[in-house]
C-alpha cells in the first residue's frame, strides 16, 4: 500500500467491500445494455450491467471496438455514463474506459495501421513511435484511458494463430519496437498494456492456451527482456497476465511473475488486468481452483489486480469468499489501491465529463500518412528475378482471392475482425483501397484485369482457368494470395486459428504454381498473419520470378504494396521471423545453439527456408569493415563501426544488422543474437560509416544460478545481410570480472550514422 | 569417497595421476588393433591402443558389436587382453567390458529380440525381465560386465528418430518396463546402464541433440520417474548422461542432475558414464567449455565418472589440467573410487581369465521361445474389418519392402543396425525368418505370391503393377511397410534419423492404397520404429480392411505376426505411444491438461488419431463395477477392483488399464493418466474381478516449490480399453493433510486376478 497519495487513500478507506470488488472489475456493455459474450459456452456473465453499477465500476470494457456505430454517438453515451456514475454511485469514481488497439483504434471510422509482423519487418522504433502517438490521440479524444497492445510475445512457433499479433522472434526487436509504441502511446495521457506476461507464444505445438514447456533460463533470456524494455526504457503503466501454464503453474496463479518479477524485481508499480475470462479459466480450464471463489483468491494473490472483461469471479465469488472469511481481504485492498492510484494519475478523479466530442476525425491525413509509410517500410522483397520494379507494363493480370478485398490487409485485431468475431454478418461499412485498387491507379496507363483464382480455403478450382487466361495475356501476372484473418475459428490466422500445416491455405500454391506455368512473369504477394512454408517459391521450376511478402500491411497497403511493385518504392522492409520449412519442423527460433543437423547427429535439416533478417531491394548493399574495440570490460559498452555502401544504381534503404555469437559461455548461447540494428538511407553509390554503441549487457545471459550476468570471453560479431550470413566480422574479447547485470542496466544500443566520409 | 572399501581405497591410495586417469576412460578398438571411429569427423582419437593400455584401462568398448566375427574367437582374445592387463600393467586391474544390448546382446550370432517399443506395447514387465535375463546370461558368457540399456526415455514427440530405442510416452509404463529388464538383466551379474539420464526425448522438434525446453517440474514429474524406479526398484548400477541441454544447460555439464538428483536425492552409488563423445561434445557442440580440458573438468564436476567411449577429453587434457593445478585432484579420486567399487562389486578384481569359453549359444531355444512370446503379446491390433483372422485362405498375396527382408524386424540398435553404422558394407550372414517366410509356413496349405511394390524410401513406382495383380489374383493381400531402422542418417527411424514429416515413408501409403482400389481385402503391417500419422487407414475410401503395429518384433517376429493374422495367437498388444495426427501437431502426449481445442480457444484438434493404450483382438471384453473407497488418506494406498469380462467367442488376453485424473490441483494435472496396468487371460465367458492395490502416491506430482506431494482432492478413476475411453467410473475423495512423498515412498501398483467368480 505505500506509495497510495493521501487522495487515494482516503478514498479507500471509506469504502465497503462491494465498493472495492466494483473497482476491481470491468463490465462489457454493448448497445442497448446487452452484455457481449464473446466466449459463448466458456462462460456466461449473470449480472445486469445495472446490478454491476450500484457500486461503482472498475473499467468499462470495449464500449467503442464491438459494432460499426459512430463514435460520437457512441462517446455520448459514455459520457453520460461516467458522469452517472459520478452522481448516482456514493464514491463518484468514475470507470476507466479501455478498448483494444493493437493495429490502431478498435473503433468505427479509425485508421487501420500494420500489423506488428509489419512494424517488426520495418525495423523502425521511430515510427511506431509515431504511430502509437497518433492511436493514443484518437483515443483520448473519445475518453478511452487505456489501450490493451502492444503484445510483446516473442515468436517461437508459426504455427501458433496469434503470432498475427506479434512483432517478430528477437525479444531485442520487439523489445526495441513494442517499446517505442509504448512510448508513443502513453505520451498522449493513455496507458499502455504489455500483453501477454510471460510465456504465451511458446504453447505446445503452437496450440492456443496449451501448455508451455519452458524453463525459467528461456524465460528469463528470451520472453521477458521485451516485457522489461517496454517497462523500464517504455514507462509501461499497465500489464496483461497470459493464459498460459508454464511448466504447470499458470501464470495467472503464479506470484513469482506478476508480484515476484514484475514489481519486485523490476519495480513496476502501474495495474495488472487480467486477460479476458483468465481468471475464471484458472477453474474451468487449468483446474488449479476448485470454483471461482478460489480462483478469484489464486489471481488476486498472484497478482492480477482487474477481472477482465467482467467480474464472473471478483464479483460475487470473491465477495463470499472475503465475507466468510477464506479469503483475506488484504488481497483486495492491494489492489483496490493500485485502481485508484491509476485513477488518479489517469486524472479521472477530477475529470467532470462536461463535454463529449462533437466530431472526430480518427483517420485524419496524418494517421494514413503514418499508416502508408510504416506499410512501405514494411513490405519484404524476398526474391527477385529482375522482374521487380515493374515499369511501364502495357498489361497487368492481377489475381488472386487477396488481390481485390479489403479485408486481408488487416489482421486480427483490427476493429473490422473484432466486429465479425463477436456479432458476425455485421455490414461494417468500411472500405479501404485492396491491392487492385491501388494498381489501377499506380499503373495507370496500363490494362488491368483481375480474376480471384481461389479463395484463401477450400478446393474450388474452377476459377483457376480465367486466372490463367489473363495471365497468359498479360505481361506480368500479380498474385495476392495469403490469410484472412480473424478471431474464434473465423479466418486462416489469428486468435484461435492455430494450424498443423504451414502450406498456403486451400489450393493458393496450386494457384501460383498454375500462373508460373503459363510462362508470364509472376509476382506472388503474401498477406499473411505468419510466415508460410514456401520454399517451393524460391526453388524449382514453378517458382515464382518475385515473392513479396507483406504481412497485413493495413489502410494504406495496396498503395504501399502497389509502390514497391512499381518501383515508387525501394522495398526496405527485413523477415522479423524466419520463413519456416515446414510445420514439422517446429518451434524453430533463429537464437538456437548448435543444432548439429543435418549431419550424423540429425538428419532433420536445422535451417529455415528464408533467414531473420533476409530482405531484398532494387539496389544493393556492401558492408566492410567491421571494426571493434580488442577487448571491452564486461559491464562497460563498446563501439562496433561498420561501412555500409550503396552499390547499386538507385536510392535504398539499408537494415544495418549487427550480430553476435558468445563462443563459449558458461551456459549454452545462440550461434547468432541481433545486438543493434539501424536503418540507413543511402544515394547510389553513397557510403557512410555506423557506429553502434553498444553496452556488453546486450550479451548478458542467465547463469547457472540464474544471475543475469555479463561473462569474460570471446564474441564474434559479424554485420551481414541476415543473420545467417557473415559480411564483415570482427572479434571481441569481454574481460575482467563476471558482471552481474542489475535491473537498472541500460540495454538499448545507439547508433549512429556518420556521414563525414560520404563518398558518391 | 565414503564406502569405497578398505581394499578399493589401498588401491587407489597407490595410483599414480596417469594409472588413475586411464581408469576413467574406455578404449574402442576394433579386429586388428583399429580404432573405430563411429563419429568420423566428430571425434578423432589420437591415442593408439597400446599407449591407452599402458597404464591400464577402465572400460573395454564394444569388444563384440562392431564386426561379424565368432564370438568364441573374440572371447579368445579378450581373455587374453585381460590377462595382459593384469600381468603387464602395474597394478593389474582388468578392464570393465561394456557391449550395447537393447534388443539383445550386441554380438554376432547373438538373438535379436523385440525393440522397446514392443516392451512397451506387451505390457508385460515379467516377461521383459525373462529376457533381460536371457540377455545377461549371453553376456557373462562372454565376459561382458556392464550392458548400455535399457533407454528410459519417456517419448514426448514422435519425430525423433530414437523413439526406436523407447518404451512409451507413459513414465509408468516405461518405468515398470525398464525396471523390469534391469532386473532381469543384473540377476546375471552383469550391470545394466539406464539411458539417457536425463531429457533426451523432449529435443526441440524431435531433432536430436537440439534443446530441450522444458522446466523442473516436467523434468522431475515426466522424465525422472523411470530413473527413480528403475534405481530404487531395479537397482540400477550404472547410469548414462543424456546428450541434451535442458533450458541451456547441458546435463553432462550440470551436478545438480548427475550429483544432486541421483546421487544426493536418491542415494545412487554406482557409475556414471558418459555418452559416447558427449565429454568432447560440450566443447564441439554446447560450446560451454572452451577447450578439452575444460569441458572434461565440468563433466568430472558434473558427476560423469567414466568417459566413453574413448579418452578424448579424460586422458591427456585432464592429465594437462590437474598437472598444472587447473583442475582439482579431488575430482578425479571421487570418480576413480567408485570405478574400483564397481570393478571390486563385479569380482573383477579377483577374476583370473584362465579360461575363455569355448563354445557358445547366444541364440538358444529358450532365447527364441522368449523372443518369440513377447513379439506376439506385442502386436497391436488398430482396426480390423473382420478380415482377420484370416482363416483357410487358398491365395495370399504378400506385397511390400518390409515383407520379404529380415532387417525390417530389427532396430536401430540390432547388432546387425550397428555393424552396418560402423563398418557399412559389411556382410551379415544372419538370417532371420521374413515375415513372407513365416507366412508360407503359417498357411501351408494356401499358394503364396509375393512382390515387393516398392521400396521403404524413394518414388520408384515400377513395383506397383506387379503388386497390384498378385492381390487383384489374392483371397487377401497382406502388405507389409514401415521403416528401416539405421543409424547416422542410414534408414529411415532410429539414432540420427529424425523426421520433419510423419507420413509413411516414400510410395508405401500409395502403394497400400493402391491395393485397397484393387478390391481384394488388404491388411496393412506397419514395421516402425515410430508411430506414423495413418489417419486415412482408419477413414475413407482406401482404408485398408485390417492394420497391424508390430513396431520392430525381432527374430521373432515374421512368425508371431503371422500366427496373429491366421488367430493361432489372438493379439494383445496396446499403443505404447498415441498414434499420432501429423508432425504438425507434434510434440504431444496424452499426459496433457485440458487442451482447449477444437474450439474457440484453439481450431488445432488436440486428439490424436488413435489414444494411447488402444488395441483390439479377436475378442471383446467388458469392464465393469469399478469399486474403490469413497476415500483414501494421502499416503496410504487404496484398492480398486473391476471386473472383466470375456464377451466373446474366443480365448483372449485383456489388458486391464486403470487411468486416473486429479480434478483440482495446485498446479496443472493430465486429463489422464495411467495408474495400473495388468494383462488377464480369459476363456470366452470367463469373468474375472481385478484389484489394484495403488498407493495414493502414484498421484503425487510436484508442487508450487517442487515439493513431490499427494494433495486431498477429488480424483476420478476409470478402467476402458485405452486412455480416452471410460467405461467403468469411480470418484476418489483423498483426504488428510498434504503428504510429503519421501524418495523411500513404494510407487509399484500391485494387481491381483480373482477369480474366485469365474462364470464361464
Amino acid at each position: 500500500m505505500t506509495g497510495a497519495s493521501p487522495r487515494v487513500r482516503a478514498l479507500w478507506a471509506q469504502m465497503t467491500l462491494d465498493e472495492k470488488l466494483g473497482q476491481l472489475v470491468g463490465f462489457w456493455v454493448d448497445q442497448g445494455d446487452e452484455v457481449v459474450a464473446p466466449m459463448a459456452g466458456e462462460m456466461a456473465t449473470a449480472t445486469t450491467y445495472a446490478d454491476a453499477t450500484v457500486h461503482g465500476l472498475g473499467h468499462l470494457t470495449r464500449v467503442y471496438g464491438t459494432r460499426p456505430v459512430d463514435p460520437v454517438e457512441r462517446a455520448a453515451w459514455l459520457w453520460g455514463e461516467q458522469r452517472r456514475l459520478k452522481t448516482e454511485t456514493r464514491l463518484g469514481i468514475p470507470a476507466l474506459v479501455h478498448e483494444e488497439c493493437l493495429t490502431g483504434l478498435a473503433a468505427w471510422t479509425a485508421a487501420t495501421f500494420p500489423t506488428p509482423l509489419a512494424w517488426g519487418a520495418a525495423f523502425d522504433p521511430d515510427l511506431v513511435e509515431e504511430m502509437g502517438r497518433a492511436i493514443g490521440g484518437s483515443m483520448r479524444e473519445l475518453g478511452i484511458h487505456q489501450g490493451l497492445a502492444p503484445v510483446l510475445d516473442v515468436v517461437r512457433d508459426p504455427r501458433w494463430g496469434r503470432v498475427d499479433e506479434c512483432i517478430g522472434e528477437d525479444p531485442y526487436l520487439v523489445g526495441t519496437v513494442g517499446s517505442a509504441y509504448v512510448s508513443g502511446l502513453q505520451s498522449t495521457g493513455v496507458h499502455a498494456t504489455l500483453k501477454h506476461f510471460v510465456g504465451y507464444s511458446a504453447s505446445q505445438a503452437g496450440r492456443n492456451h496449451a501448455p508451455v514447456h519452458a524453463g525459467p533460463r528461456e524465460i528469463a533470456d528470451v520472453f521477458l527482456p521485451p516485457f522489461e524494455m517496454a517497462i523500464r526504457d517504455g514507462g509501461a503503466r499497465s500489464v496483461m497476465n497470459s493464459y498460459a501454464e508454464i511448466d504447470g503453474e499458470p501464470v495467472g496463479a503464479t506470484p513469482r511473475y506478476l508480484e515476484g518479477i514484475l514489481r519486485d524485481q523490476w519495480g513496476f508499480d502501474g495495474v495488472v488486468v487480467s486477460d479476458y475470462f483468465s481468471v475464471a479459466f484458472l477453474h474451468t480450464m487449468h483446474a488449479v481452483a476448485a470454483d471461482l471463489g478460489a480462483a478469484a483468491e489464486l489471481a488476486l494473490r498472484a497478482g492480477i489486480d482487474v477481472e477482465l472483461p467482467t467480474g464472473d469471479a471478483f464479483l460475487a465469488p470473491l465477495a463470499e469468499g472475503v465475507r466468510s472469511g477464506r479469503i483475506d481481504e488484504a488481497l483486495v485492498d492491494r489492489a483496490v489501491l493500485r485502481v485508484l492510484a491509476q485513477k488518479e494519475q489517469l486524472g479521472l478523479l477530477d475529470e467532470t465529463f462536461a463535454e463529449p466530442p462533437t466530431s472526430v476525425d480518427l483517420d485524419t491525413p496524418a494517421h494514413r500518412d503514418i499508416a502508408r509509410r510504416l506499410a512501405e517500410e514494411s513490405v519484404v522483397l524476398l526474391a527477385n528475378d529482375g522482374t521487380l520494379p515493374v515499369t511501364g507494363p502495357r498489361r497487368v493480370a492481377v489475381i488472386g482471392p487477396n488481390a481485390a478485398a479489403s479485408e486481408p490487409l488487416m489482421g486480427c485485431y483490427s476493429f473490422v475482425n473484432h466486429v465479425l468475431a463477436h456479432h458476425p454478418g455485421t455490414p461494417l461499412g468500411i472500405e479501404i483501397p485492396t491491392v487492385l485498387d491501388a494498381l489501377r491507379l499506380e499503373f495507370a496507363g496500363a490494362e488491368i484485369t483481375a480474376a480471384t483464382g481461389c479463395d484463401v480455403e477450400g478446393a474450388d478450382r474452377t476459377g483457376f482457368a480465367e486466372a490463367e487466361r489473363i495471365a497468359r495475356e498479360a505481361d506480368v501476372a500479380i498474385v495476392v494470395v495469403g490469410d484472412r484473418a480473424g478471431l474464434f475459428g473465423r479466418g486462416t490466422v489469428g486468435e484461435g486459428n492455430d494450424r498443423e500445416s504451414l502450406d498456403l491455405p486451400g489450393l493458393q500454391r496450386e494457384l501460383v504454381e498454375a500462373l508460373v506455368a503459363t510462362g508470364t512473369p509472376v509476382v506472388a504477394v503474401l498477406l499473411t498473419g505468419r510466415p508460410y512454408a514456401i520454399d517451393w517459391a524460391f526453388d524449382g521450376d514453378r517458382r515464382p520470378a518475385a515473392v513479396l511478402q507483406a504481412f497485413f500491411p493495413g489502410e494504406a497497403g495496396g498503395e504501399a504494396i502497389a509502390a514497391v511493385l512499381s518501383g515508387r518504392v525501394n522495398p526496405s522492409g527485413h523477415l522479423p521471423v524466419s520463413l519456416p520449412r515446414s510445420a514439422g519442423a517446429q518451434p524453430f527460433s533463429y537464437l538456437h545453439p548448435i543444432l548439429g543437423g543435418d549431419s550424423e547427429i540429425t538428419s532433420a535439416d536445422s535451417s529455415p527456408t528464408l533467414p531473420f533478417g533476409h530482405g531484398l531491394g532494387y539496389t544493393t548493399f556492401e558492408r566492410r569493415d567491421l571494426r571493434i574495440p580488442d577487448e571491452a570490460p564486461a559491464g562497460a559498452s563498446f563501439s562496433a563501426a561498420v561501412t555500409v555502401r550503396n552499390t547499386g544504381a538507385v536510392a535504398g534503404t539499408e537494415l544495418v544488422q549487427l550480430y553476435a555469437r558468445d563462443l563459449f559461455a558458461s551456459v549454452t548461447r545462440p550461434v547468432a543474437q541481433l545486438v543493434g540494428y539501424q536503418r540507413v538511407d543511402l544515394a547510389p553509390g553513397e557510403e557512410v560509416r555506423v557506429v553502434f554503441e553498444v553496452p556488453t549487457t546486450r550479451l548478458a545471459f542467465s547463469d547457472a544460478s540464474m544471475r543475469r550476468i555479463v561473462e569474460p570471453g570471446d564474441v564474434e560479431l559479424w554485420v551481414g545481410p541476415s543473420c545467417a550470413e557473415k559480411e564483415a566480422t570482427a572479434l571481441l574479447r569481454v574481460v575482467g570480472d563476471v558482471h552481474e547485470v542489475a535491473p537498472a542496466d541500460a540495454r538499448l544500443v545507439v547508433a549512429r550514422i556518420d556521414r563525414a566520409s560520404v563518398s558518391v
